[in-house]
């Protein structure tokens, strides 16, 4: 997503660096104990954190709805989704095998002798999250980032977004019931507010600071990761920040189902008045009567689509300049727009297309404008096609829409997308996420900071462990994972043979 | 380990240059055109470089021994280890679980429908590998950085070491008769020779290049690393850069087997007189009688070890000019060296003590002296053994020798030292790096910049590679290893549940 939402604040830097060290003391501490609680311990306190969402679950919705102006379904499916992702950590635990143990036993015969080795993921330590305007509850205070990391043994440290403060604080205390019913150890979470960059970056810089969660702009992304990179020990940043997801519109599903494409991508494209970072940014087609068709109708439906609210004033200002600075590009046509005037806060869906040729010849045709605005790039023909393919910088995701047939003929197109995005969706829509073991939100740079990891399923905790061999240990002294005899019960690979045996 | 192997060549960048454009765009070809080799086909490519390096192994001991100065019988090792790293990827892709494939099948009744959603690991493109000078076969031309690329899908270029420049090309020969006869794409191997630092960067920050191994000097590895971080699009730079392994030997195992400990020690410090990067270049102990006659045995045997030529004459330098600095820190004391002079380029193993009032005091006695060097930290008490090992940066390996009753009442201690390494070793030296799927050759950073992978290891493939996620997709258009019905019978967790069923 493209936002704004750090600015500097020159004054009371020291204070906040006080504030920061103390927070950053505080976490590591924590870590020593909350590191050994066994995963059974784990897996309790992250249901607790979601039981005590669900008990506040009306005060959050009306509060939440107060301040990011998104409607009580939608808070409500996003409640759901934040208790169902710790639950989804917790079942990970519970089973156990996430942590690719891996065992290769001792031959005292061999020359020389082969010692016992065992390997697994172990926390990397405290964890500072920062809380993501457009999910006030799945991408925030207790969101996919604290839960995973929770999940892995490290403490966390949640900056909460100013943009829904009071929704971050009365979710952190959900969590503070949650430490104590669980009986974890204090300042597992802590929770700071503030919304100048110094307090970000000074939580990014500390030495305590071992990995960070953030989800925002990538001027706001790029700048944390920097500052991690320059320190003495660099740390890894997982920022996700910008996307504009193409969506590759074949010929032959255009000329079969342009009506109900059309309907579908109206759809996503204004879903949430657009503030998703699967958002279609952009379609691409080859020119044809269908393709005309399609937008006709297109247009028909995004001019009936009601304009609605922003998440907040800084998002609806960087909407509106952003659009206005799109629709001042040369070569670019407004296909169609909302009938009925935005007011206040209220964002107006646009599709607007524009010739390939003026596209590849103007590089700000490929930046996001966060909100319900796409743009269709019309192409010539299929080779010019895959030059605009090849155009995109690294996307979250790329969505083929085709019939069978499109498929049959388009297998260098599809793979070209292959190469482009860490999801390849093929007729769906691309926002819709799945909280799995099998989903990929992530994706090559700028997508994400690092394209190797997920911040969305199951696989997202592996962002704070790392692994650790252990050589010719005690059975005592090994983690459970790890002891002879597999008393955890779960996957490992010993002497390369995935099995559950000792 | 440490040393310098760049040093700038301000001439001939013009050429250089386009040299390795003309590299990279042969192995963005190459990798198009490889990736779709089955893993079967990559398999027999691996074995296919084994064979042919095995056919002028005699030719390979003579070369390298020329310009290494190592003995015939470590590099005959080493041509077996080489071989054996390619045998166990080969391994590992017929097996073909570490895709890591995840499957969540889809639920059209569910509100919304739940769609079919597979993951697995693919292939970055291609990779630019760094020859270690210590390792002239198993770190370098065909070493484990390009056969885990190799065995990933990736093409490789590789950088040849300028000190072992012929066994290089002689390497390469053999991995190119085996391209040949194993009908790789042309370029998916390339070779590059060249002293200058121009090269190696240009490599690195070409926008075809999509990660990069080296094993070498901190200074290099992070100049590498930080080129790459400020490409237009950062990738990552996987570098082994330096470690001084701190063994830990604990009061009850030094009064029962001082002797041992010290015959099997002088042994590890002077292993190939010193230039191993699991080097144990630092030994802590509590004072006691039982520690002065430990080092007084070790003063023995490393008198009595014979001074050998190191690889080349900068590594030797630099030896000479690190062991003097070190000499000249305030507070050695030299605990035993080699009674035997060393003539030309040969190295004189030294073991020396310092107090660690002293060590805490003076952060140059951190740094590794790469070579045949120990230095041993006399604690007073535990508290303060705690205190030395909180000053270490992180480390490749660190060793806890120790009778069972010294792991019971240490148990601090052997957790501390869990958070300073990628290897954590009982009653071994860290010399001795087995290849399998439990070892971690890596550790915090300044160890590698990146302490989440192994360069040693069937894991190190995981270095190369990205999770793409399949949303809906046709069973035609997935990779086999995501089909339905499993054909390739690979462990798959499919609704988060561990199977080789479809």
């Amino acid at each position: 997503m493209s936002e704004a939402i750090l600015s500097p604040t020159p004054a009371g830097v020291d204070k906040d660096q006080s504030l920061v060290n103390k927070v950053m003391e505080n976490a590591q501490s924590a870590f020593q104990l909350y590191k050994r609680i066994p995963a059974e311990g784990r897996a309790l306190f992250l249901e607790t954190i979601g039981k005590e969402i669900e008990k506040i679950r009306e005060e959050l919705v009306a509060t939440a709805g107060q301040e990011t102006n998104l409607p009580p379904a939608r808070l409500n499916g996003e409640i759901n989704r934040t208790i169902g992702q710790a639950g989804l950590f917790a079942a990970l635990l519970r089973e156990g095998s996430w942590v690719e143990a891996a065992i290769d036993t001792e031959d005292p015969n061999r020359v020389p002798a082969k010692p016992d080795t065992r390997k697994m993921l172990m926390p990397v330590g405290p964890v500072v999250v920062f809380g993501a305007s457009n999910f006030p509850f799945a991408f925030s205070t207790a969101g996919g980032d604290t839960v995973s990391a929770l999940a892995s043994g490290s403490s966390v440290v949640v900056k909460g977004h100013s943009a829904h403060a009071k929704t971050s604080e009365l979710v952190f205390g959900a969590i503070e019931k949650a430490i104590e019913a669980a009986g974890m150890p204090p300042y597992t979470v802590q929770h700071l507010l503030g919304s100048g960059r110094s307090v970000g970056t000074a939580l990014v810089v500390h030495p305590h600071t071992r990995g960070v969660g953030f989800t925002g702009s990538f001027a706001g992304g790029k700048a944390l990761w920097e500052a991690a990179q320059k320190r003495e020990t660099p740390i890894p940043v997982f920022a996700e920040m910008s996307s504009i997801n193409p969506v590759v519109f074949f010929p032959d599903t255009l000329e079969k189902n342009g009506a109900a494409l059309a309907k579908s991508y109206a759809g996503s494209i204004t879903l949430g008045m657009g503030q998703f970072c699967t958002n279609p940014g952009v379609l691409l087609a080859i020119q044809s009567p269908a393709l005309d068709s399609f937008l006709s109708l297109l247009s028909t439906e995004i001019t009936a689509i009601e304009p609605a609210k922003m998440l907040h004033k800084g998002i609806h200002e960087a909407y509106c300049n952003g659009l206005n600075h799109m629709l001042a590009q040369k070569g670019l046509q407004v296909v169609g727009q909302a009938t009925k005037a935005p007011g206040g806060m209220e964002a107006q869906p646009v599709v607007a297309s524009v010739s390939a040729a003026d596209f590849l010849a103007n590089p700000h045709f490929t930046e996001e404008v966060f909100g319900p605005f796409s743009l269709c790039v019309v192409c010539e023909d299929k080779q010019q096609l895959a030059e605009v393919l090849k155009s995109f910088k690294g996307q979250l995701t790329t969505t083929i829409m085709a019939t069978p047939e499109d498929v049959k003929t388009n297998t260098d197109i599809i793979e070209l997308q292959q190469t482009l995005a860490g999801r390849i969706i093929l007729n769906n829509v691309p926002t819709g996420v799945e909280v799995n073991a099998s989903m990929v939100h992530g994706g090559p740079w700028p997508a994400t900071t690092d394209g190797r990891f997920t911040s969305v399923g199951s696989s997202a905790i592996k962002r704070w462990v790392r692994p650790i061999c252990f050589q010719n240990f005690l059975d005592e002294m090994l983690p459970v994972e790890l002891k002879r005899g597999n008393p955890k019960g779960i996957w490992r690979v010993v002497n390369n043979v995935t099995t559950k045996e000792g």
